[in-house]
């Protein structure tokens, strides 16, 4: 996408009026690694009582080169995967090397992929834990034990002590202030994906150097579309994360620096890790194959 | 949709930068028949050199319930029978019953789709057509031949002739002058379906009563678009012939009346086509079922 031969459409999500669900599409097209197609799906909140997810969601691939049909890939792991993945890319690039302690806001299902992706980055010495109900914070422990790590359980006020932050919550209010940051830390905020939902005080944008996954998401259904509706930081103060990668952008430059990421999520990460998977399966002899 | 129990969602559509390739998605949700879901496909115009058809398409389904993908369906075929079957019910319901003489412009593949579900709505003595490149014609005498009616090639002044006139052209012009079209006459116009395209004069839109599928496409990417941006008509013109299907709308009431469906396509139908398909399929036994 920072290169600018790959790009996200416009996404769809629509309450269908039924079963309380929403349902879309999240889709796009790299042109360099001929991923094209959609993942589509949704929340239906009343499959947990049916023993289902509820985030449901497919992903279909298409060949770039005549427009028909290649893959049906299962969604629902993937993206538990590839979002964990995201913030742990956002680590890799922009954390500091020596970070020793990575505090997680949120316990819930996703935050265990968030961690156990996160865990990998760095050579972290402890897991530091916040959840709105402490009892969830067991899952955290759970992924600090496979490491072989400490976990504590504190208050947002300890979230001092972390040189990495992952936020993964549902959020609709600002839960970590911007006094509870230490300076040199980087924060990934994953949890916010629609309008109205927020995890971190706007004031943390201001004094971060903000990265985001697509833009014209952060600013609008982000973690940046407070700040930034409050006139406190611009879409131009929001680099693409993609940059840092491709070497364009700097990234971190000094180790004082707050580095920020702003996961939204985008349909390119669902083609790519979706493609990723056809190619093992077929490596494998995994997967079926019909004639269609 | 008139009875508003099912609504499509915004239809996205992209020039991808590969192949001269158009990708995107038409989809919705009927509440009343729990089909939802999606087509995704387009044009590939290089496709024919390779022995494919240029317009590829597919439909997913997803059960309502869950947002689990269900069936995937082939969607080339179900595309060129459904946009047929748009023109025939538009025959059906808006046509003089009494309709002898039945007109086509544009003799392409599709016209051959368009023409023979058209036969079955009236009792047709005669098919007259006008097609740019006139050695196409044979398209349509070899239905006329099917269905044992004499076939006529005709200028477009012929087409007074017709009490039933089908255009499917990709015309970006007008083709049909408004004094082209006798008293009485229904015409179906269903090859415009993108900004730009226009198969009749925009004066006929202002003669005729107007039905479409969406009224929202049949004024931005419709044959209606022309007459509405002229100021000719406005959107409160053009009625949703759903509404003449479910007695809501008179429909046709004299005659001399015109009467002008504008099929624009939608992605309900091939939501209604395919979900058909999957339960025919089942009941067969045919398709082939995947533990997914």
């Amino acid at each position: 996408m920072a290169a600018g031969t790959a790009r996200n459409f416009p996404v769809i999500r629509e309450a269908i009026g039924h079963a309380d669900a929403l349902y879309g599409f999240k889709s796009g097209f790299d042109r360099q690694a001929l991923n094209l197609g959609l993942k589509s799906g949704g929340y239906w909140p009343g499959n947990a009582d049916k023993g289902l997810t509820n985030h449901q969601s497919t992903v279909f691939l298409f060949d770039a080169d005549t427009g028909r049909c290649q893959a049906v890939v299962g969604g629902n792991l993937l993206t538990a995967l590839r979002t964990a993945a995201a913030s742990s890319v956002s680590i890799k690039h922009l954390a500091r090397q020596d970070a020793k302690v990575i505090g997680m806001i949120g316990a819930g299902h996703q935050a265990k992929f968030q961690l156990r992706a996160a865990l990998e980055q760095r050579n972290f010495e402890k897991v530091i834990g916040w959840n709105l109900h402490p009892e969830m914070l067991v899952n955290l422990q759970e992924v600090a034990d496979e490491a072989g790590l400490p976990f504590e359980a504190v208050e947002l006020d300890g979230m001092r002590e972390a040189d990495v932050i992952i936020t993964i919550t549902s959020s609709f209010d600002a839960i970590l202030k911007a006094d509870q940051v230490s300076p040199g830390t980087h924060i990934a905020c994953m949890g916010t994906d629609t309008k109205g939902k927020q995890e971190v005080d706007p004031q943390l944008l201001v004094m971060a150097d903000v990265f985001t996954d697509e833009v014209a998401q952060s600013i609008s259904i982000g973690e940046a579309q407070h700040a930034v509706a409050h006139g406190l930081i611009q879409a131009a103060d929001v680099a693409q994360i993609g940059a840092v990668i491709n070497g364009t952008n700097p990234g971190r430059t000094s180790d004082a620096q707050i580095t920020l990421f702003d996961g939204t999520g985008v349909g390119l990460q669902d083609l790519a890790v979706a493609a990723t998977v056809v190619e093992r399966a077929r490596a494998a002899g995994a997967g079926t194959e019909i004639a269609f």
